[in-house]
């Protein structure tokens, strides 16, 4: 690396990085940060040296994309280490009185994707999935993972170290209160769990008389080795003609909301709030496009907002862009602020579902009155603006492009009889999207399950487990792009050969629960919860149903499962306003045969009044343009209306999406969106 | 009333009430109990003097009859009094310290119907609303009421002494805060109040430096000169074959789930919950056949209740059925009771809805922990059993009868050119199901709205405000009745001769809800909540809706209303599971014009699977057995498998209500369940 130092230097004068200090640090914060980075030479040149030429961005791109394995590997050895890990562990936890310690996949944010650094749950045990928390205690430990990971954690975890329980069925409270003895101390680092994650397992504790404590400097960091160090990437503006809104006309509206709640303050901890708050993107982790920091949103003088963040990530065009309203200052500087907001006494909103209890307890010893409730960004930020909404329909006709090329070529590789694989659906799919310039990498890891695959609901195709697209059987293609000026998410389920008659009659069922929810109609205040049951009454009358939520909310050039408002069964009171996003993805699953799932995103819309309407009603817009297969419509099963339906959206993915493509892909698009009747 | 007596107490004897002392007290308190005693001879003389014969029961009602309005008119005179009252109760105030005081609509039960003794502020300020809160501070004093009484309030007020104020709009917890000092002490009646209910008044006060405490001796009773007697009513036993399970089996699997739920005790504090538990029944308020009452349900030794009534309403008969499992202390050991499990430390669930901030202050003060939850008898009463599902069939077929005699009686009536008015329907409808020996009253008090009246939803006729029966209006008609085998609940919108188009319309769309909710197919685990947009949605599509719930639980000859499933907009998690029984009630108003509502009671049901289903569905069989009115369908507008299920239905009702109708009648009832194609 050394060698290379100087030109990277030279790279990163435009952005002022010369404070950084050590080159070698810097790549490896680079690295850190999203895997996107190291992958695609433009795009980090972009952000990272703007100036750089072609070749520059290359050796950036090199650079960096050698240091990420490096830095990796040591996760990655997570199962053949675990043994000398937990070994440390344990003797870090006795030297600090503790004999047990949690240890789960968060970080300081609880968010979606997290870096590195945040990956102890994988370096100590060998666990990859998305989700789970171990439990170390003296003389036992034990592994918690959800339903999805049953089996993967038994091929990854040495399961004599760490016993695979399942997080729902066995929850940890319950496995403690049963583990724990009179005068145990358990540990937990106060940064990664939220205040309400954490009761049932206080009261765990409490019940079998030991005592759970907060430890700020967690133990396992104490002992890794070569932990990455946090990512670092350079924070991008979004600029006003895509965000549609003044971050500092949006602190003033917070500020004024919070002042209604008689709130001095709110601690925004999501990073995806603090993205839309102050106009800004990031590259820290992967598929979300996010700056990891805090901020303090106070009230007073109109709204002001104090930024933690390294300040390495604020480039002089983000310090221009935050202006005199952003004061910006390191992460280490958030306590102390903290600190000095509950001297005064202040009452602040700590968000509940991502608010880390470090952030409370801290307000609270403070003499502050921290108050959990929801990121005062996130209802605004789901209810998109006028500009964004025409964002996002600018990125759909795009991506609905990319998708029908795409397509076009799968149907023409599989027609020569080429042997394709689930992997090669993968890459073909990326490598459609980025043609475009503006994509700006995967809203999430694409979902590509032939036959029996598809009914693993969050599968990922490994070179283990990628099936061959077998004629007679089902591809469930479920994946999203992000762009500046918004984030997809689609799933198209294909026909490979001639589907069967089941296929065809499952398909329909869940594309006639599809089309009923796209084409809800209700009163203000329904909440998603409300509408759930369109998308699946048609599978309940034939005694069947999908055990997944029916949509989430979309960010607008930000995360792909973004809050409050969702579509499900689970109840929700978040009402649907007009400017909301959400998806809207009925499903069906046979073990070990086939996944079925249709998803588009829908916008909420205020619809036009019927003859002797009485009460404004709102509905969905459709964004996402991409042909449902007809090959899997069973059109006797449709209503009158169904076919209409169906036609019009056709019709419209025609005329939208046929300019932006080839001719050959002009011509599938006219067949795959022909009238069904 | 003293030259009675002696005949009084002879008829007594064979219950037994030569205990009670003084007759005239007697008398006081029948006539303090459900207005239905004294109005049914037959009925007071069967619960209260067995043997005696029908002219003993005519002395008896005779007596009670007139005893009861000498109780009433001093609280129905309040507006009147309400100036002198309102100076009696600042000085008793000022007397004890308090500078204000909540007067709520509450019994200690907060039950739907209350005792005369209850009557607080209709006694205090003339307001005859069912639902509503008075507060009188030494300055100022103020009564909260909702918009079903924003103009009655006026009318019965005399608002210079109490000043008007919307429940919702204005809560009391706002204007508290707002009128409160610092200094200011704030009683309320902690029998009077839940935890939750008193909640949001408890911050109002703190925000204010104002006190707010608890009174247990409520000052308006110490300034009220002639306080009905709480009421009396003989315990009825409910035999085991119509409540289906001994109460011994319902104590035994309670105690099981509390101490599943690592409870030691119960406060079943719901006198329906009581009714349930004991398989007893009573009198003591109008509609819902209640023995007021409190228990305490223990878990220790495969269950015991202890049950606190006035030792009068235990008949011999009721005490011989309570057996050896239920001991029976009078009220004021209800107290000592909780100090005791209090002193042992008891974990006690107290209903979240019902339970009074005096039970819970009680337990805690002795040093056990009260946990505020469910009442545990609540979703055990929601499931009816084989049994209670059948005696609701049976009730249904002969309220089904009595309502198609009056229907046709009111068309002959109608065709004869006969002037009626809402009042005469009130009373017909009543003549006719009181002719069956099993009528044990309304379970309501009966709604008939003609034209704009059926508009007001919870509109009930009187002298000033009944409309006459004019052709080419509707009428609305919700009424239920009271059976020992069922309790009823059923609206149907009829066309006083020619409905209008716009009738016709209305009507059809509302029965398009109805009939969707009453097909509906739906998995274990699905909540009322989820289901409520099936009634809307026909309506939703033509920009029209309705301001109340859908659906809500009914007993078995028990309350009405009752929780805790409900089918509604709002948020409510009970999942419908097999016997529970709701109503399904859509219905469209239109201000100072008609109103339309649709009733059945409907009951949970597993569904035959269709071929192919992989899961086990739900869905309702409908109980109520009453023809809507063909003249209001617009067929056009129906789907033929809508038709097809009005269809079935009419002809479920022929066949189910034709046999136990005179013969005029089920000429009619054939003309009214003609097929609609």
């Amino acid at each position: 690396m050394s060698t290379s130092e100087p030109a990277l230097q030279a790279l990163f004068d435009p952005v002022d990085l010369a404070a950084l200090g050590d080159s070698d640090e810097i790549t490896g914060r680079l690295a850190a940060a999203a895997a996107g980075m190291a992958e695609r030479p433009a795009d980090l040149a972009a952000v990272v040296a703007p100036g750089a030429g072609p070749e520059a961005a290359q050796a950036i791109a090199r650079l960096v994309g050698a240091a990420r394995p490096r830095l990796l590997a040591p996760i990655a050895e997570g199962r053949a280490a675990s043994a000398d890990r937990r070994a440390a562990l344990r003797t870090e936890m006795a030297r600090r009185g503790l004999t047990g310690f949690l240890v789960p996949l968060a970080d300081q944010h609880q968010g979606e994707y997290i870096p590195p650094s945040a990956q102890r749950l994988a370096w100590l045990t060998g666990f990859s999935g998305s989700a789970g928390l171990a439990v170390v205690l003296a003389d036992r430990a034990a592994i918690f993972v959800d339903g999805r990971y049953t089996l993967q954690v038994r091929d990854q975890v040495d399961t004599a170290l760490f016993a695979p329980r399942h997080l729902i069925e066995e929850p940890p409270a319950d496995w403690l209160a049963a583990a724990l003895k009179p005068g145990d101390v358990l540990g937990f680092d106060p940064w990664l769990h939220t205040k309400a994650g954490i009761a049932a397992i206080e009261r765990a504790a409490a019940a079998a008389g030991a005592e759970l404590v907060a430890v700020e400097d967690n133990p396992v960091d104490a002992i890794w080795n070569g932990r990455p160090p946090a990512p670092l990437s350079p924070m991008i503006v979004q600029d006003l003609a895509l965000a549609g809104e003044a971050h500092e006309d949006k602190i003033a509206r917070l500020a004024r909301a919070l002042a209604a709640d008689r709130l001095d303050a709110a601690v925004i901890s999501a990073p995806d709030g603090l993205a839309w708050l102050l106009n800004v993107r990031g590259m820290d982790v992967p598929n979300n496009p996010l700056s990891l920091g805090f901020a303090v949103l106070e009230a007073a003088d109109g709204g002001h907002v104090r930024l933690f963040v390294d300040p390495a990530k604020v480039t002089p065009a983000a310090r221009h862009h935050l202006g005199n309203r952003v004061t910006v200052a390191a992460p280490e500087d958030l306590g102390p602020a903290l600190d000095a907001l509950g001297a005064a006494g202040a009452r602040v909103r700590i968000d509940q579902a991502t608010g880390a209890v470090w952030l409370s307890s801290r307000i609270e010893a403070a003499g502050g009155t921290p108050l959990p409730g929801l990121d005062p960004c996130a209802l605004p930020r789901a209810i998109k603006n006028p500009v964004e909404v025409a964002g996002s329909r600018a990125a759909h006709v795009r991506d609905g492009a990319a998708i029908a090329v795409f397509l076009r070529q799968l149907d023409d590789s599989l027609a020569a009889g080429e042997t394709l694989d689930e992997l090669d659906v993968v890459e073909r799919l990326a490598h459609a999207r980025a043609r475009h310039a503006l994509f700006r990498g995967p809203s999430f890891d694409t979902i590509a399950g032939a036959g029996p695959n598809g009914a693993i609901v969050h599968y990922r195709a490994t070179p283990a487990t990628a099936r061959r697209l077998d004629p007679g059987s089902l591809l469930l293609l479920d994946s999203g792009a992000q762009y500046p000026d918004g984030t997809t998410d689609v799933t198209r389920t294909l026909a490979l050969g001639s589907p069967s008659p089941e296929h065809r009659n499952r398909y329909t069922l869940v594309l006639k629960g599809h089309l009923a929810l796209g084409a809800a109609r209700f009163p203000a205040g329904t909440s998603g919860s409300q509408l759930d049951i369109l998308a699946r009454s048609p599978l309940w009358q034939a005694g069947l149903d999908y055990d997944h939520g029916t949509g989430h909310g979309v960010g607008s050039f930000l995360c792909v499962h973004e809050g409050p408002q969702r579509i499900s069964k689970m109840p929700n009171t978040v009402a649907l306003q007009p400017g909301m996003i959400v998806s809207n993805e009925p499903g069906y699953y046979k073990t070990g045969a086939y996944g079925i799932r249709i998803e588009t995103l829908i916008v909420v819309t205020r619809l036009p009044d019927p003859p002797g309407a009485e009460r404004e009603m709102l509905g969905f817009e459709t964004l996402t343009l991409v042909p449902y297969d007809r090959r899997l419509i069973e059109t006797a099963l449709l209503t009158p209306a169904e076919i209409a339906q169906v036609d019009a959206y056709h019709a419209r993915v025609m005329s939208a999406v046929s300019p932006l493509v080839d001719a050959r892909t002009r011509a599938w698009l006219a067949a795959a969106t022909a009238p069904l009747s």
